[in-house]
């Protein structure tokens, strides 16, 4: 249950109400912003190839998701656009990047992503290599010059939380250790858990988390926001194996059942799908526990982590 | 000549003097203070094949120039190494993540550099594309988390400017035009520039402006070093494209003559080898002109800029 008692360390919180917060709606307008900045983020000048491939991943329809956790958190704690929306576009950003790079034909060999051709298909495999590295970059380039009303040292802390998440203890290690654990039917769980927390939840975590930070959040608050996002985001992958064989591809946007094909380690393959959606379930559970006691305010992430279980693609 | 008067806007400055300036001395007491602190900047843990790649890269000897530079601008304003080490090593990082992804088989498909196997021929294309991610996310990081004795705006306009050098509009802009280029006889003058300017000179400049903005240098100084440091980055790759023809592999420790074979053009086949030369002294001259009103502590920054024109590998 969501208490309505508003925890102390929430400054100015917003008020939702459980029976009729409507989360379709939320998303929609979260995502309407996000996609706003987005776009003015990157402007089309010389040479234009290589804006012109940054901007065909980054604005191809995604769900969003790191940007409006960014946002979400940041509003928990009082906070605004002007304080996070740099920062939640990094994020999806860092996040393009990682989708252009794993798609390449030297890694994931991918020819569709968010409905689309995958970048080096339409623009070479050297342009999709540098849009990624152009965007990876420009990400903290955008979040030092483009952050409003936060001390300095904060978005320092942001910049630093960023960069751990992509690096080698952050998606590139579950990359590299998914790359290695391939054709391997022996993988374990513990294995398994650490590809999902490193190549998925490090940048979902760096999302929530980066919210906090930014607006003031303390060392408890961090804590708590950072079990919460790192169960979501085990979830989410779970969620992903699952869809990966329940869905089409139309459906997915992208190629739908890779992980057989490559006879790959997934959570049903190991656990059967039934087993799995009990642990994704036992997973949000615990990571909303972690923000209930923000009460109404938080209801918005409360919903976020029932979506990510919810959701069809 | 150099005036022995000191700058006003120098504080603490170090004084050298020019007839008793040992730049083969300085050059190696910086390089020795860089390689250690970049060997000291990662450790090789699970999952150790990416972290033993980025290392491979890191470590395979170079000039160090980039980092050679931060330090000794960040010196002339009266800085030290704590202030400005983390980022010298940043600019290391993320010339070697350019270094790797510009060798990979999709770019210029390159076997060796700084007389090494290139880093996907050892550890194969995926782990080169994610080791340069990894290193260009952590130049940031590393910055952020271990830059000291620096207030954090400062910090933070080092990392606007690191991410600027790399991005659309800077070396990445620099290498796609230099792609589009290959094989195109009718290649200007003008776009030549381009390509050296963004390709080149960018990062050249991010790490002297850099070691400046640490120190605090202001907003005058700030334009002396960028006139510098793109008047010395432009000339740096006027002599290497020199060096490409006039050098063997053996003494470059990458591929000579690449650009005659991809029939590239570049400033000695424009104008000819003597008059290359020339354009290069004279862009030494005018980044010596901007430093020179510093006096003897600007030294280093002199004669490191004599030196660009006058090495053979």
């Amino acid at each position: 249950m969501v208490q309505n008692i508003i925890n102390p360390s929430l400054k100015n919180p917003q008020i939702f109400n459980l029976e009729s917060f409507d989360l379709c709606r939320y998303l929609a307008t979260a995502k309407a912003r996000v996609e706003k900045a987005l776009e003015a983020s990157i402007k089309v000048k010389y040479p234009e190839t290589i804006y012109e491939s940054m901007r065909y991943s980054l604005m191809a329809s995604g769900k969003r998701l790191r940007p409006i956790l960014c946002l979400a958190t940041c509003e928990l704690f009082g906070g605004d656009d002007s304080m996070s929306m740099p920062t939640a576009c990094a994020m999806e950003m860092v996040h393009t990047m990682s989708l252009i790079h794993d798609d390449l034909p030297a890694m994931d060999n991918d020819d569709y992503r968010r409905g689309k051709l995958t970048n080096h298909k339409v623009y070479g495999e050297d342009i999709a290599v540098l849009a990624g590295d152009a965007l990876l970059a420009y990400a903290f380039e955008f979040i030092a010059d483009n952050t409003q009303n936060v001390p300095s040292d904060r978005i320092l802390r942001v910049v630093s939380r960023l960069g751990r998440a992509v690096a080698a203890e952050g998606l590139v290690g579950g990359q590299v250790v998914d790359l290695e654990s391939e054709g391997k039917p022996d993988t374990t769980l513990e294995t398994l858990n650490f590809i999902h927390r490193h190549k998925t939840a490090a940048l979902l975590e760096a999302s929530v988390v980066s919210g906090g930070i930014l607006a003031g959040a303390d060392t408890e608050d961090i804590k708590r926001l950072t079990i919460y996002a790192q169960n979501i985001g085990l979830a989410f992958q779970i969620i992903d194996d699952i869809l990966d064989i329940t869905s089409t591809s139309e459906e997915l946007g992208k190629t739908a059942g890779k992980d057989i094909i490559a006879q790959k380690v997934t959570y049903p393959s190991l656990l059967g799908i039934p087993e799995s959606q009990i642990q994704a379930q036992n997973l949000i559970d615990l990571a909303k526990s972690q923000v209930q006691c923000y009460g109404s305010p938080a209801i918005p992430l409360m919903r976020i982590a029932d979506y990510i279980i919810a959701r069809t693609y």
